[in-house]
């Protein structure tokens, strides 16, 4: 790397750090994020069901198509939570709980642990064991059912 | 590649094309398929309106951000259209006219379309160069609305 590139890389760097926008901003209103969270959710679970369904045995078990959607599962476990923007709790069955902005470091914690478990059904889903598979989809599912369990209303 | 290993490669390409399901089958009813294939292009247009709001000069153009959208982008293009299964038109503005199963290899190549420009649009994003960015998505848009003003009811 020249001096040149170097300085060019950090102009870059500092200029993507000033024009990083809080998550609030990259939606126009909250009922868009609420619709995009909503949505990356529901991809994520298809994808994720159709694992289920080779764990539990209701579907032939196929390394490929595990991975494709171990992988699908894995992109989208990080997108949703840009979407839980500040006012968007709720009290109805499945709605988000206010405490996800009280302790959101916890919160964000609890989609980190299930963004490194998706990484982890990737590898498992490519490994073409089914034991494998069958621990990390566990995995996955008990990282899902945490943050349910702890901000989602019943 | 050894003769076992040709052979086991052989089996699994075979188990695998057996295993394959028809789209619909991958849905357990109808209302699953729409109910995903609208959350893959809810996402998809909302990482799409961030390039876009770049392209308009709305907000600062970073080739690292247009790039980590134009990536979702790609990636759920090849989602949504395994959810387009039969019996799922409609007449309603914004649903699908029946005519894409009348012409599904036409609806088909629309699709594939997309995905083409999609996988340009994250080459045009990575370049650093607005201008290559804009004319990609102004293609990626083109082929949006091809598709939306021949198969989407107005």
């Amino acid at each position: 790397m020249t001096l040149s590139t170097l300085a060019a890389a950090l102009i870059a760097g500092l200029l993507s750090a000033l024009t990083a926008l809080p998550a609030a901003a990259q939606f126009q209103k909250p009922e868009d994020a609420v619709k995009y969270r909503k949505a990356a959710f529901t991809v994520m679970a298809t994808h994720f069901g159709r694992i289920g369904a080779m764990v539990q045995g209701r579907v032939p078990y196929d390394a490929t198509a595990a991975t494709a959607n171990a992988e699908v599962v894995a992109d989208m476990a990080l997108l949703p939570y840009a979407g839980f923007v500040e006012g968007t709790a709720g009290t109805e069955k499945g709605s988000p709980k206010a405490s996800i902005w009280t302790e959101r470091a916890k919160f964000d914690e609890g989609a980190k642990k299930l963004q490194d478990e998706t990484i982890k059904l990737v590898a498992a889903a490519k490994s073409n064991n089914l034991d494998q598979l069958k621990a990390a989809f566990g995995n996955t599912a008990a990282s899902c059912k945490a943050c349910h369990d702890n901000y989602r209303n019943p």
